[in-house]
């Protein structure tokens, strides 16, 4: 056989495997695993790790939103977020569409798509969010798993975007009966607009009330909700950004009870915890992000439930925004009168596309919390298998697309702004030391990144059909 | 690349992937893994699944005991046994070195290895049985791992084989410094003695009498005690036959705060229930085995706990006797005054070893309670990885050996002794249906099994030297 | 000393005591308890429990509903409902307000308790219910507390009732900031409403398709955040009628996290399953009433939850409806052309206000699931207490109202319609042998019922201001 | 009726009860409770609260053990120890039996007896100490039940007292046939010793040490299996002094299944953490007691525990030892050689017994975490239930021992060497403030304590036969 490129010498490590032993593409897909293979091209892994391209499940680039200072948008471009995904590690994003008030889903889907291709430089997909539960809208349900949109997103809290309960429970049973998969941010708003009014009548507009006005109890309760309602609509359910400790024995006991339920977390509430929102002056607002950051103990729960399968997934809810002239800004700020937002104020979101393969290497399979394998899973393989991208992406098996990592498991790096490629004015893991990180990142068999040099193309990336959930591994 | 073997045009099964590709052998071990390959030999798998052969972590050949009739031995010997598994699908077995007593762990090794040699058609490896727990046994520690020996059984019952608590954690702590993996026969011997005692005090001798006498919560509280003293001793512990809910239970909990503790079921437990011992006459005999069978509610639990991640592994826990003969003799049973042993009489085991991957497809799979590859995983890589026999065992990747098997998802077999080749006068699952079925095995490339016809050689199966504990998928 | 009344020889049965000891009323109070008191009058209840007058927390008599036939009430009117409970050992009754939409909270009250005065044969509190959490309803709230009413139901569930959990956590919030106690009942309507569609659609309108219509998760789901937002609005909480094991298992786990939550369960719940619902023909209806009858696993844990602590109090939710015209009624019924109202017309709601202590008694104590102290604290005490009606109800302490039920333990009974005085054409607990009945019922010292004589006067009874809630025994 | 003595105008506070009013005492015996009684002689109790006298289940007083230094006894005798508790407002107190080898219970039983006859100033009762579980030794059991013992100490650790799991279940089904209760002391030996084992070799000696060498889950360990076995030998079960969070949560869950088992814990545990161990130079040797003091987060459970029914008593295992000369003492200490004790080698045990009822109204009643009642309950009532004193003690109905206790909530006091009556060098609890606070003791209608001054006599106090165990309140 004739390859078009061989990657020689390396470790292959996939959600199963580590084993030596090169890796053959042609036209843009593996086409073989084996030792001794050659190719027109070749890539000298050796004393690397050969991985199966990262898969982010959850992002949000250039998501319009309005705040204290009128509209804005995160501050990643689907060209620049990409970019920034793809210096990480991560060759395939799973972004939102939302639909405007009486905008059809299929509307909002062609406009969403369109914002992204020319631009994207590596693979994505998209979730529906559904804000709505009446009959027209879920109507529209087949169209879109025939546009390759298997995922739908729900909310219990944000006012345009939440559900009451009998509208998710509409909303599971229709996404339900097609056999796609629900995702659903969970979080009780009574609970939080009840703490948020309480903390604004106490006069505290701090970033630290932040943390306040979304107790644990908030997401406790709608996790439990929500899992009490897809059992009822017997659909699949995977609940996004799960960041406290009980939430994830909520999830625990409906799954060992037989529910087809998965659990998302992030590194921010694996890493992170909620002291950050006392930072000096303003600083906190860096960290504002729903769920808010938590506990220690939340945050070893998490990295246990990841470890023992409670947890399935890692996305990074990715949705910065800078924090001069974003996170700061309020309107009549610049006059001085109201110099800063409040806590409810602020624009919530954290980046994180670019550092979450490194981060759980450092702080996951270094100390001994996840196993290799169970790395790749989480980062690739399960959102892979979970939102049907499974088997072009999530693996190195022959027939998958050639989305391939080398990660050279002794490089040191510092995060900072500075080695990192996102557009955004910091990041939360400033300071932070990781030893381990990517170094080439090929998509579709293109190489993206190699070794420092930046090699992809904005329109490289590819929107992807998706095809129904699979299961986790 | 020239292949010795190639299996062309099947769906290869593993841990993590279910792709179309070939499959190239080389010198006993996989190759490659791609679309085109050709070989000196081919096999067409076209609509067949390609799994890594099955792995049992669990049986007892030729195993000797004593029993109201006198000394006898599990009746599959080494050649029969290690013939019906590769009949079955499995191309590893690891079977259990008993030391008599004031026999050396090294003395011990050797004779049961030597027993094995020259007659096991397929791998075997050997986990050593700890029946003391003082300084001397423990120092050839080192020894055993060093011969391959790294997993280490212990039992809290069966008088000359159990520990008392302070011998479980004196072993647990010297296998744990060492790296090992501590198995455990959990069922707590004083609430069997006194169960037992009080049932044959109410005249109590029938088989149904067995589930009595080893009530649920006997291995509940054994398996509490051994997840404690497992703790204490920061030792990795691996529980095995799992069988009931509660069991499942206590390991998720111990599991969620972080420990490296692992479960084994058995298809017995998972498919069978306790009302198979009111069958006519003596016929509940042949399913005594310890622990014994429970209820469906406790099936099911385990069928989820095995889904999810709780339960890693499955076995079989093989060890056969001939219902006539061996399961119903008693010292003057012949003379016909003591017609038939006791409950507690009864020599405890059931067959198994062939039928472990059909009963999980057919009863796991197609119902949907378990994914192809979590099939696999509990079937093969869970027990190689577990028992240190990855990347040999357990996988399809490059470098491994080659044991292959090819199943027909389509096969349709009803379980009976005539279609078995177990050396035993009955099976237990006698009558189920079963919807798929292994039909060729392969050992390090040499073809055992092909398309009904026995290709294997006594002695053809290797002692496999163990490394130390991996991490299940 | 000198006693209007004295009850001699007598076992007292409080909630903490059983003692032999006379006991001496004066003035319609309790005055003394001692040996050998005498008094102008004297009863001998050698061989009696003498025990503190029950309080049932829960009935709604008179209480108007609209039907698929047109509106109706619940067919025991306050004097006959009242006469019941006198018959049954019960001297106070708290019923519920419920203001008609528009309707003031204050003018509400004053209706109902006219409606009461002058007919109740037994003191009698009122619960308000609030079907709104508005700022000028919550603004009443400070007025019903000074007019004794300190206690305010809520509702997850039937429209026109039901809160959102907005209005579910101001209304605690608003509670809970005067100290008082709020009443749940706690099911999801979201699931209620989507499984009555489904049933529907499949063509159920038989009284068994009402267990399935209201599942179990319902209850559960509903009870945790009920929980968890009494919690969040630091409330404490009453939660009406647990039927689920997984009711008491997640109130267990919030008392155990220190939360001030209380329970309640019905004797239908312990007693009754819901294989009920297939009786012959229609029959089912007669127990149709919600939370639907469960499952006998349900009945066992709810004992348990009531011996432990876990559950506190138990009501009777007497509500009672005739079979025949009005169980069995619809519009156009008469005319044969839709003989029979749905499962989810049927008026829903059992009598029971008459039974509660001696079934209790036979079936709690007799088989030795409650202690004798245990059956005075859940049927008398408690309600007294946590509705703020203790030190003058639920105690034989000197200074409380001489409320005094005589009970001979050994007395046999069956219940039927003929032994009972609830004026409705059927009990739920036909058949039942009781060994253990009321023999004559004491209220402010004026005795009601003495050896099946009736001795009441309607009117007799009073309106009973009630102070904040106490805490249980 | 004319009263020997009547307590006027006080609040009485039962285990149900809050009233006021006043209490008649006769012959020794509560005679009768009402309003205006008169008697030969009046103590007037406005402003006071008048208790049953508090039991302490849980003491040891001159209790004979072998230390580093040589055999020694814990330092309050029967008359020093009973005097400090009547000043506490303990009026009962139960001790224990604990046979020598070879010594019939009979023969220890009596020895005992004697040597508290004619000493103590208020009355007691005795368990015996099972540290063997042979049958000479259970065919006692009748004769000890006859002999007013009706409780029985088992020990999971201690050598000379631990026994085995076969002995445990031998011992609790020989006390569970006979109705009788059984108290165990559980925490894992074998992982205590280990845990020491590997201290001493790490060097450790002090007094901190102590509480890593009986860690949490050598408590919870013991408790689960402690209560499997009570399961199995349906026995009745009391644990005695809980210290862990887990402990209670265990104990929960086996409540909830229907199991009667019973939880004690003490005031050390509530409110002393661990880091008293880390006191100035061997103060922390002043701690040392088994189970050792815990974490914040263990006592703030065991409150919730106790509030809620978990836990139904509480004791206080007082045992003191002088800080000098006895916690400090070493053989050669003396010579300077070796001048302290290991911590493994410190006599274990805490003073305690004249504390409990003051510190549990100040840390408990006070802050709302008990309410009156339960403060009653878990002091007096339930203790006396369980060890069979009931109605004799742990109530004011008449008929019952007058064991009185007026109880000042507003009176001030810092706990302190000096204020206290404990026959040893120190309190743990020195330096508490305390609002509330006994100020009279009665003892069968006899004045130990009036107003600060001791009225009491040596040999007042009678042994108690005790009958079969009751239920707790």
């Amino acid at each position: 056989m004739d390859f078009d490129l061989v990657i020689r010498h390396g470790t292959l490590v996939t959600a199963a495997d580590t084993v030596e032993s090169d890796l053959g593409i042609c036209d843009g897909r593996i086409a073989a695993q084996g030792r001794g293979l050659r190719g027109s091209r070749e890539i000298d892994a050796a004393g690397l790790f050969v991985l199966p391209g990262a898969v982010d499940p959850h992002v949000h680039l250039e998501m319009a939103i309005s705040t204290a200072a009128g509209p804005t948008a995160s501050c990643d471009t689907w060209a620049t977020g990409t970019t920034a995904a793809a210096w990480g590690g991560t060759t395939t994003v799973i972004d939102f569409v939302e639909p405007e008030p009486g905008e059809t889903l299929t509307h909002a889907l062609a406009g969403r798509r369109a914002q992204a291709e020319g631009r994207a430089v590596i693979d994505f997909g998209l979730h529906m969010t559904l804000s709505r539960a009446d009959h027209d809208t879920l109507a529209e349900l087949p169209a879109m798993l025939s546009a390759g949109v298997t995922s739908f997103k729900t909310y219990t809290t944000y006012s345009g975007l939440k559900l009451d309960d009998a509208g998710l429970l509409s909303a599971y049973h229709a996404v339900g009966s097609l056999s796609g998969l629900v995702l659903t941010h969970a979080e009780n708003d009574a609970m939080i607009q009840e703490a948020t009014r309480r903390l604004r009548q106490q006069g505290r507009t701090d970033p630290a009330a932040h943390a306040l006005a979304r107790p644990p109890e908030a997401e406790v309760q709608a996790v439990e909700e929500a899992l009490a309602l897809a059992k009822a609509a017997q659909a699949r359910l995977y609940l996004v950004h799960l960041s406290t400790s009980g939430a994830a024995q909520a999830l625990q006991r409906a799954q060992a009870a037989g529910q087809h339920a998965y659990g998302e977390t992030c590194p921010q509430y694996l890493l992170l915890t909620a002291d950050k929102y006392e930072g000096p002056g303003f600083e906190g607002a860096k960290f504002v992000c729903s769920p808010p950051l938590r506990q220690a103990h939340d945050g070893a729960r998490l990295w246990h439930a990841l470890a023992t399968g409670t947890i399935q997934s890692v996305g990074t809810d990715h949705c910065p925004f800078n924090y001069a002239g974003q996170k700061d800004l309020r309107l009549g700020s610049r006059s001085g009168v109201s110099p800063l937002p409040a806590f409810n104020e602020i624009p919530g979101g954290l980046p994180g596309v670019e550092t979450r393969l490194a981060l759980l290497y450092s702080y996951g399979v270094r100390p001994g919390l996840l196993s290799l394998n169970r790395w790749v899973q989480v980062c690739s393989t399960n959102p892979a298998r979970l939102f049907g991208l499974y088997p072009r992406k999530g693996t190195l098996a022959p027939g998958g697309d050639a989305d391939v990592v080398l990660f050279d498991p002794r490089r040191e790096v510092t995060a900072s702004k500075a080695v990192l490629h996102e557009n955004v004015d910091y990041s939360p893991y400033a300071g932070l030391p990781l030893t381990g990180y990517p170094v080439t990142t090929i998509s579709r068999g293109r190489i993206l990144v190699q070794d420092g040099r930046w090699l992809g193309a904005e329109g490289g990336g590819l929107y992807v059909k998706r095809g129904l959930a699979g299961t986790p591994v």
